[in-house]
């Protein structure tokens, strides 16, 4: 049986395909095939090379076995890659290479591609705040603090600030993908040829670093820190959500609301439960990787090992909590009368608006309009 | 392709069977059927939910799917399980439970259960520690603090503190096992009645609780931060491997050192290096359990739902953990000659050795004894 | 000016002051003179030692100077205290013993002390919540599942539910302050004779340990889980006192609700509040002192002095949260009509109560009772 | 006594007086005084408010009660600034704000200006490192990876690396600084005009955003995990700063070595010891800060509430390891010899140096001459 037990909760949408088994081993034999490349290899063994490098032609579970014997599943991949190809360009395979150039630049390339369908995910969901923002500026509503009715607010305004938070989460992590995922090719101690790190990173589309950062961590912090933030304002959309969509309140509800294994009448607002169970394990996945940052010498003894499942799991939950964030803005039923209700009910029912509603608004959509 | 790839490094022994799907919908399976006997169901009833109930007559697709539709594999768990069985028992089936009944006590069966491999891993782990300290009460080396040289000590009296260490935490894990993984049976909001949990713990062999814990996380959390203290123990231990292991000091040597894909010389620490690979992830695990009781009225929208990737990862990782202990201080090469060398050489060579050392080695085996 | 400015909510009660500059200074002092009786210095000499050993006699400010000399502040501790006693006692000051001793058995002093008000507020909070359970034992209100209405249950059982929350957490960490907190006395490196060590225990009134345990933080990491674990239950508490406070709900109010600074109508539930700002700092402080525990060798370098702000944190900010606990069910408005009335709303008004809510709650008192 | 016992360590350099309860005041009472003048108050009403708005003015200890009744320190700051200015004023006194928009604004300008001296002392330690990077060009040493020896360097290529993590981790914090340090200025439920807001961010120096962020963390969250990347890139420093100050390898000793309390001879890396203290309490704070953006509606009920410790901490705890790793690199010992006799005890000495080292060293340092 595989683990898919509760992939329907932490493993929704397109995100989860790209950290799979099946993800990083192709990742992993990219390199490889563009390492072949970069360092000149003659054109036929370089090609020969390329088409060994399919994940399907290999098998997991010896790899794995290999992993425990070496604390690297590279030095098995290698081997069987050299097995895989003619004897005579089998010197061209990993090719002034370490393991850790072949992993790091492979989580390099899987969160590249994982952050395709995160971040199309992400930006529907946006979508569907300026939608809501747009359709609901004119919705008044009682703002609440402190969880106690304030004053009053429309609902537009509270998707705009929705569609801000994830945009502005979404630009950083769109930086990172564009410029701070860099290829690793430092060689065994870190002083490989800067040149091959170049045609390395022009083969596969990553960006060429200073210098191999294969034990100075601030990439994989990057990355790991701006999905913990992206994570933190889907947290924040699907709590608000949880609590209009309380009965006593009843102002939203969710397009698909699920049941009860006990109650008939239940109607849950299963896509923000969905997203927060997502989002309330990313903190300490981003501690984790942060606290992994320090590494000894040219390459750690533990701390870089335990990168490699924390990054999956950061991967795959933020993705996840994004797609359940895209379901849930995009079934969003929103009870206008409610919140009328709702607001001539609380002790301010007759203070104005605020003056900047429609103007913050507009910068919202303008700004989500040039993202 | 299932997640296997690095399992060679996170799920070394038999602790992440434990926490598999299967294990998982095991015990779901198995809270069901101790359930039909719970609430008096007749004898027939009984047995025809029990011979339903096993995990190989399911299938975990479809029960993902109905988990992305509820936030909780258990709907579509029941509804399949009423399909297994004939329709005149039907009504027995699930009985007064609602889905937390279900997760929550299958958690408790999958800890006890994972926690049988995961300490006879950790003692055995222990009784090697033991063996060191005993072979090596007087074998003298420097003592390091700070990471400096301080003063002699033996490597007997450094095993000994390992010992201790992985004994005390495993006692601490233990009890939770013993006494403090309970029941959880209370209905759709908790008022269910106390007799029929107290049935429903003597026939699953779990404790009986003063009343219904849903969204009172107290058991959870003995048993994340009692993994934590274990995994933290063992961190100290395999730091410390590395450190000595280091050829300028050159102390003691690990059984199977791996190898390199770059540099075939090198005899890494690899089982070291695993074991630290698993702990480093392990505090930002327990910190998301801790952060997860802040749960909401009689069950939390989000944060309980976020527990359960997190409790099997923490389950397997330091299970992994013990395995990969065991089997380093299993296999540990203890260079006699060298610490004599090293001693000899740091600037405290003549002073005496601590008055207590043997005292204190004998408490620690007396302790292990006992233990 | 002193950094007080935060301390109304996050240092309510009377932990914080054990945890003071002058506790921890004091508590090292402690340390010293009951060392010189533990290695038998001359009753004079003893005496004269423990006339000395108070903190009120020594500037702090030098001191912080010291410690960033050395990592420590015993160095210039000790320095201090032996230029405060007459030339011929001097060989008894810190006789024998390093400064992790001094810090960790004073780090042990400092939480026996801390955890005293500590529990006494929290106890005090559980007497409030016994009261409510008693009190509200019959009176009806709707339960709520993933923030929607599901099926009728009592206020009394809720507040059963915390109470019963509490009382275990505090068993805990009862057991910890009773059976765990121990002297730490090694010496260098360790070895110091368990004789002295068990002295020292009995001057001091603490545990008396298998063996020094200065780099297997078993102890430290049994008081932060433990701390973690309550605060975790506090958080719950407030959290459903929060979401019982909204208007919408209106089920219950604290006595004393705060205003706000634009809103005069506003009646904020800051005992709530302040609860929640303490228990949202704990879970990433438990995970440090966990990750903590990776400490090299016979003393660490960086992971033990990380350390002593953290442990502060955590008593401050877990003993602040049980005093605003105590303070919020202490002076909790029920609102039965409002329940009634919330009650009939709903979908399931005519659902029976379940039946085993009146024997739940006397299990939770008599468990209370008991404790 | 005040609580600077520890902060020897933990508030080294001048970070820390940048985040006291003084800073904190005089920020929002810099916010205060500027929105003054951006809500158009009369010149003179404007500079007596600004004129009253001086830290020094104000008792903290009442201002702390205020805020243990009002879970903010603002209704009790805003209340004694009023009674500091003529009546004819008042009005013009905390015109149209909320808590939240003074105590986030001043997070901000506490923000900036505790960077100012955070960034010169790390930057100060990327200049010592481009030394080491140049000086040592060209000394080479034996690389290690897990631990163990692998291939030849030069120290200088290891400060380079050292050199570029730390300029890549503070290009990120300068640009939080320069460009997500917002003015948040909201009003009582987020809807105030963007014109205000636009002119108390020239006022202050901050930048505009698209809309108040009240309940949005984004901001705070590109502080906290800037702050936790840079922590984490000077624990790897100081962590091969012990691993080279080993009495077995000896490569490079610190400067100032500290003393101990019972080892005359030991000469400890103190500073990189309390390097690490402060940076291995970073990631469980930065954790706390992404869990706390789960906030909910206009205003949270704690989360917001826990930020400001937690925040006070992050910029003390590695602005103090910023100021020990500049002391700890600015008198770095390097032993050119002990490193070539190592190396040649190796059993790759006669391996050649990477082709690299020297191009990469150029990079680092073209890098650091460009930042």
């Amino acid at each position: 049986l595989k683990p898919v037990l509760w992939d329907g909760i932490y493993a929704r949408g397109d995100t989860a395909a790209q950290v799979s088994d099946a993800a990083w081993l192709q990742a992993m034999l990219d390199v490889e095939a563009a390492l072949a490349v970069a360092v000149d290899a003659p054109a036929d063994a370089a090609r020969q090379i390329a088409d060994a490098c399919r994940a399907e032609n290999f098998d997991v579970a010896p790899l794995a076995a290999e992993t425990a014997r070496n604390a690297t599943p590279v030095v098995g991949l290698v081997a069987a890659l050299r097995d895989a190809v003619p004897e005579s360009v089998r010197e061209y395979v990993h090719a002034g290479a370490t393991s850790q150039d072949i992993v790091d630049t492979a989580l390099m390339l899987v969160a590249r591609r994982a952050l395709e369908p995160l971040l199309a995910d992400a930006r529907a969901a946006a979508d569907h705040a300026a939608a809501l923002a747009r359709d609901h500026r004119h919705t008044p509503m009682i703002g609440r603090t402190l969880l106690q009715q304030a004053l009053p607010t429309t609902f537009g305004l509270r998707a705009a600030g929705w569609l801000v938070g994830i945009d502005e989460a979404c630009a950083r992590l769109a930086n990172v993908r564009s410029a701070e995922l860099a290829v690793q090719m430092g060689g065994p101690v870190g002083g490989g040829s800067p040149r091959i790190a170049a045609r390395l990173a022009a083969e596969l589309g990553l960006a060429e670093p200073v210098m191999p950062w294969g034990a100075i961590r601030v990439r994989p912090a990057n990355l790991a820190t701006a999905l913990g933030t992206l994570a933190g304002v889907l947290s924040k959309v699907a709590r608000d959500v949880t609590l209009f969509s309380q009965q006593e309140v009843a102002e939203v509800a969710e397009g698909e609301a699920g049941g009860s294994s006990a109650m008939a009448h239940k109607r849950n607002p299963v896509a923000a439960v969905s997203t927060l169970a997502c989002t309330e394990r990313v903190p300490g996945l981003v501690a984790a990787v942060l606290g992994a940052m320090e590494q000894e010498h040219e390459r750690a003894a533990g701390a870089w090992q335990s990168e490699w499942g924390t990054h999956t799991e950061l991967l795959a939950l933020t993705g996840s909590a994004a797609a359940w964030t895209e379901t849930m803005l995009g079934g969003l039923h929103v009870d206008g009368d409610r919140m009328a209700a709702n607001l001539a009910a609380s002790p301010t029912a007759d203070h104005p608006l605020p003056d900047g509603i429609q103007d913050l608004i507009d910068r919202a959509l303008a700004a989500h309009a040039a993202a």
